[in-house]
């Protein structure tokens, strides 16, 4: 940390910022600009101590040196983490396309979501139980009757199943009957539960929140590790801008930032990252040229009978004919469909 | 419901647009314009209705007439809701000040907090007994035991007390020991928790969350009245821009907007809105200027030794000076403090 | 137009609208709901006429049907516009790309910039000549000397010039040395230079404003075609979100976007986009990969030695390396580089 | 300015990158930490000496110690400005208030604008001769005839004026009439413009732009006063956010922190920074008890009528009874009106 002291700061005042450092037990190196006197604080990071000097009236301001995340760091683990769930990797040469409805709505409808995208070649189905809504008098989802018509899809159809969990006393629920469980955008900084899901060994797919910067995004991983999970997979969604034509600005420059700063897979979800449909198949293009290690996307059978999110869904014939699309951009980058 | 049709839409389109609206239940009223054709949909706003109509190619937009909130709508309740709490009124002429520190440390810390925003005038004591934090390394409150201080804190000082809940589960925990139960910025899309809050007779203060609109804010609070709980109380305390100077930007023009459009009361945090102590003090005098019911305010005894939240608390000493300012102002706008 | 009236508006009040809507010469069409009367008003889009009725008190708002943009939009040219310029068409099947320094430095620099960008397989050189900065002690740019340079170096190497004007008052002068005119991300709404930019016929890339939406964008297209200049190559450089690691977010959303929405040509800065050398690779093959008719880089024979945004230029080995990636994407998406 | 070296900087980068320093004319001071070596570069801040070593593959990123702008901040300037125009003072005591129509739209409207606002106690008329707006089918504003009706009604009425200019060409000509020289928030960069007003004599009022951090905004304060023109008056006019309830996000904030960080007078514009007139008074009194030295709001004799702006804008008897509220407020923070 760097401690930047007020214009001010007399001798006197400058002692007393380096005695309260040595006594948080950090070295102290002193450089006297024409400007300011910076003290260099030699040590680990700690959010608690940056406050806490941040307080004093004889400190500007706190500087970090370093990033606060560590497991999730490429600093710490210079290799890419592929993670493999049933010969299915994620973060590998291939990319994983996890694809079908926002909501689980009924047996006959998720079968033929899932038959729909295992034909076109995705290797995950996707698709929500819980679906607590913006609006109290809106669908809320099938709830555990959801889940077991996705374990049953499962069975039948052989598919990987990533589903949203809401809270971390679901948490040992949803494990027994998804392969990856998802932690969606507005529980990103759920604490409790992304303690919760350190504790397991499933893969964990973690949403940016919606208007999360990359650094918290890495951060709410960070927990998942620290915990001892390390299948954590990163998936972009969009952030809120002042657009209003785009249901949220999906930032793609996080996918080849996050692969700078992390070793963690990231993938990207063009449908909730631009709500239009019209738009997913060239924004999943432009996804897999930036490095993304592979997409989430809203596929149902009929999307003008979707309870939700039918604006932002492909319909099969759409899906199939990106899947085809795909190949030839994943192969441009060194990977395969 | 306004559906905006697509330009090129024919009689066919319109009518199968038409019959649509007349499945789900709406009476249709046809304008044709120079450019576009328009269906009035006559009946009740619903989200599922809109999706359902978007996603057909013949519709280019759907535009809703009408707010998505009912029972927060002050169409719905034209007079202010005054919440009353042990002879604290909140939403009526006097204002309502809660302050405290932002975490529960210790006995000492909370007891000494307690008295000294007693004795400035303060009706409500803040403190967190549970604090999950952006960094897993960094201290996570008391919990429990800290519920335990609060509880005693109440007893000792007759303060009521303000503290957060972070998950459904702990509801009924926390309505033991607080007056009001605060939900914060992360959890005010938790539609489970909100739902449960809706199910409790306690008041609920709701912040908003730190990239909601205004309408979001109002559908959160619309959720916990849905369940029968009308004791809700809005919290303005900033939203995510791109000025790094501020922690948060305060919106107070959310104050006046929220007035108009809701019976609720809403206070204004200027703590967590600036993230510096030294603009405290201004932006709650603009806040109470603009129309406020009261304010939420971190004040510590000694805020370079705080957990958290240090470079935003007030000293006892600021937070007398502070109290006696703003009864000037409280006077100018017909209120007392 | 609709016109929303406010909930309690009575027949007399309605009478009120419907005539001041006759009177400004539209047709008027009612439609009664459940909880709101909404007017039709039938005729041309016209923003004072909103304005003037949203300052009624009888009406709540005024929602616009059509968009605001006419000779950029799609309804009006259904093919997409390709702009010619000596041999070089940008918005056609071949990929555009424009590099080369951010500003004109000296002769040396410059012409080093241009074999190297010509070699790699660039059309057009780019580089600024008035280069006025956020600090007013910075390097400003060699102004009328760098034009003189740019002229000499479209001799020597036969490449196209885009550079920057600042002015309605130098369109002339830029016009004799430059073959593209660009717009930058701080005049996009200068009306009175986008209106002589109307009146001349040279092509003009217009930035998109750092916090323009994309219909505003549109509308200050719209001002130069409406002069009677049909030659607008739009450039989409990033916009200002609240993400502190990247100087921008590079939207590529916009792409697609205004691809369905207008028939101009658009190119992408990634440069900008991201502040990052090191994004701009993967940055580039995602424009290429959603459908952008080019791209705009900078490149700089040292980086390092560059007088102004030497972070995101590439040197001429990463550029070259970097074209040669993007032959194969644009194959991928039907275009040629 | 302090240099983060790279992780993995081994001693031969860090004598590459203290050489360069050396070099660029810095003293160097290194200071070596747990994770990464630090190099404090003693001498003055300059944005390109930070640009040239963030391009260096050595170098992580630049940190600055001290803010860019040094003539407006209030290390070099202690003291408030105050700023006199005949008679009139702007960062004293008393409160300034400058009110009037938007655009001068005829002699009648600006004269009977005139008379109502000094009636009610304003000092200062505003009005702009020159009206480019986002769509180049609106009305465009009066020009040179509205400048020539401005200096009638400041003879007649004895207020002084403040008109916005457009682009440097024109400074001149507005100098002659106007008291005050208004720079529009897209304006805000324009350095050509701010570089000219530098060279004259006459206060500025620069509005912040809409999307400029505080920092931005006062290094173009910096333009103005480098140029030896120290008479720049602040005025904060909203931020644009992702909430579409109002047109911006009006920055209260800034208010007090710019009084922090600048000597200059800032003041308030509710109008834009809302545009809902029925949000003005409640604005207005808030940024008067948040310390803002003056405040800046249309008026207009029949909003319902004004070819711009409307709905934003107060009419005669709710301006009068604002000025009344004022009073109070001014009051209490030990201000006049």
């Amino acid at each position: 940390m760097i401690v930047v002291l007020n214009r001010d700061a007399d001798e006197k005042a400058i002692s007393k910022v380096a005695e309260k450092l040595n006594r948080m037990g950090y070295g102290v190196h002193r450089s006297t600009g024409e400007n300011r006197t910076i003290l260099g604080a030699i040590g680990e990071r700690r959010e608690e101590a940056a406050h806490t000097l941040e307080a004093m009236p004889e400190v500007e301001k706190v500087v970090f040196v370093t990033s606060p995340f560590k497991l999730a760091s490429r600093d710490f683990h210079p290799e890419n983490t592929v993670i493999e769930i049933n010969g299915v990797s994620i973060g590998g040469s291939a990319l994983a396309v996890m694809a079908g409805p926002c909501a689980v709505e009924g047996e006959g409808q998720l079968l033929k979501a899932a038959w729909t995208v295992k034909e076109a070649g995705a290797q995950v189905l996707r698709a929500g139980a819980f679906k607590p809504r913006t609006s109290p008098y809106s669908f809320q989802g099938m709830e555990k009757e959801g889940l077991r018509l996705l374990e049953k899809v499962r069975r039948e159809t052989g598919l990987l199943i990533v589903t949203e969990v809401m809270d971390q006393f679901t948490v040992g629920e949803l494990a027994e009957c998804a392969d990856i469980i998802q932690v969606g955008t507005r529980n990103m900084q759920n604490f409790y539960l992304l303690r919760e899901l350190g504790k397991i060994r499933k893969p964990v797919l973690l949403k940016r929140g919606m208007s999360a910067t990359i650094e918290e995004w890495l951060m709410a991983a960070e927990y998942i590790l620290s915990g001892g999970n390390y299948q954590v997979i990163l998936c972009e969604r969009g952030i809120r801008t002042f657009e209003p034509y785009t249901r949220n600005t999906l930032d793609l420059s996080a996918v080849p930032l996050v692969k700078q700063l992390s070793h963690l897979p990231v993938i990207v979800d063009p449908s909730h990252g631009t709500g239009k449909s019209s738009l997913v198949p060239a924004m999943s293009r432009a996804a897999v040229a930036a490095g993304a290690d592979g997409l989430l996307i809203e596929v149902h059978p009929h999307p003008q009978e979707a309870l939700s999110d039918g604006p932002q869904s492909l319909n099969p014939g759409q899906f199939a004919a990106l899947m085809e699309e795909l190949k030839g951009v994943a192969a441009c980058v060194g990977r395969e469909l």
